[in-house]
């Protein structure tokens, strides 16, 4: 049965298109609204799988006919936005026509057994929204993000993310003595320190520490690590994008032990 | 002894400072010139360290006091440029106060024995400058670039690449019969068939293809393929970022052969 249309949104200035802008545009707004703003089909479908109820899927007005029924169905509500407002919503260089907004997950407290991601103040969104999908490819369940990293939650974290932080524990915020709550051993990476990677014997579970863009890691997180673990370069030291050296390392832990 | 003061471009029309802003915003536009902008200190200085000698060194005016001693002599002609019409030429949030002109190497053909990454269509500049830098840490020496990949030299993956464009062979605009000139073995990744990567015995040297972010690789390329490897994904079959799937299999190439 085809549900009956709901209400469109006209006015530039009704409250939740406003709220919606916020959540679209600054990347921190999500705290203070405590509720994300998902764009495009792709990450709506992948919350959908992961079970999650959107409290309101948001549809471009002419897009409602083909506004996919799963969507419609599991959202609290259904809100349409006239196509001439829609653009100034999305962050998106070529628009999507629907978007949902879901709660945020509330996630105080570190799960200390979990295998984890500890992100050191990574700037790049990319970089963070590409650690997320390795992490989660590789079998870690959690991130743990210290003060100064990219908004977890965020429009561009969430886009380069694509779906992986559903299936994740996120824990942003966080200072380096919070950290110590993990039991799960701390590896960290080092350009003149440690084994090699390719010839290491990994623990798992573990938590993997990856460092600011430009500084690396801090020196309070050097001097927990369990293990300092080398990349071989045999190319030369140029060092690799972080996104990249998560990839390998992550990679080298979560598929030897478990396929 | 301190260079003499070189003039300083004052006006918005001047062809140089034009020819400037086209390479640094049109991804393109290198082709046409036949040269490069190099724009900050990281980039000029990576070049430098390659033995590349400078066109022009460009400068804000106001940094010309500070301006480093190695770029100003080894350029064969410095430029100054109005501070006030600097910002139109950056393409970056943070302008850089100096960059550099170098003229396009001129790279015809494959080299058919190197060790070489193939990019079948990777739409993403950031994507590409982070497979380059991967490609050089680990000892691959050539980029193979199909029609449809991201433009190689453009200002976007000149950032991303970091320097690693100095270190490396780069052939553009291939069709996918050119890539039957590479005489070593090519390595398709794939998500069902084939070898795990972690268990694989790898030929070196080889050549990665990494493929359009959505589409993956061409049926033409996986056809020639010598080898399909699978990467493990405990975690769940979402697909990885390429960038990320690309480090992890270079460095499995790389590292294990030479360290």
């Amino acid at each position: 049965m085809a549900a009956a249309t709901p209400l469109v949104i006209q006015s530039r200035d009704n409250a939740l298109l406003k709220d919606l802008r916020r959540l679209s545009q600054d990347s921190t707004a999500y705290r203070k609204q405590g509720r994300v703003w998902l764009e495009g089909d792709h990450l709506c479908s992948a919350a959908l799988v992961r079970g999650i109820e959107p409290q309101i899927a948001v549809f471009a007005e002419s897009f409602w006919p083909f506004a996919p029924t799963e969507l419609k169905q599991a959202a609290a509500k259904n809100v349409l936005i006239a196509d001439a407002l829609w653009r100034d919503l999305s962050g998106l260089e070529s628009p999507a026509q629907m978007g949902c907004v879901m709660a945020l997950p509330d996630v105080a407290a570190l799960d200390a057994d979990a295998p984890t991601v500890v992100l050191d103040r990574l700037q790049d969104a990319g970089n963070v929204g590409s650690v997320l999908r390795s992490a989660s490819a590789f079998g870690f369940t959690q991130i743990a993000a210290l003060k100064g990293t990219a908004a977890l939650w965020s429009a561009k974290v969430l886009r380069a993310g694509m779906g992986a932080h559903f299936a994740l524990r996120l824990v942003e915020g966080l200072s380096e003595q919070d950290i110590a709550a993990l039991r799960v051993p701390l590896l960290v990476t080092s350009s003149h320190r440690g084994e090699f990677l390719h010839r290491a014997k990994l623990p798992w579970p573990c938590a993997w520490v990856m460092g600011h863009e430009g500084q690396g890691v801090s020196q309070a997180l050097e001097e927990r690590a369990f293990a300092h673990i080398r990349i071989a370069q045999p190319g030369g030291e140029e060092s690799l994008n972080v996104a990249a050296a998560a990839a390998i390392c992550l990679h080298a832990s979560g598929a030897g032990h478990s396929v």
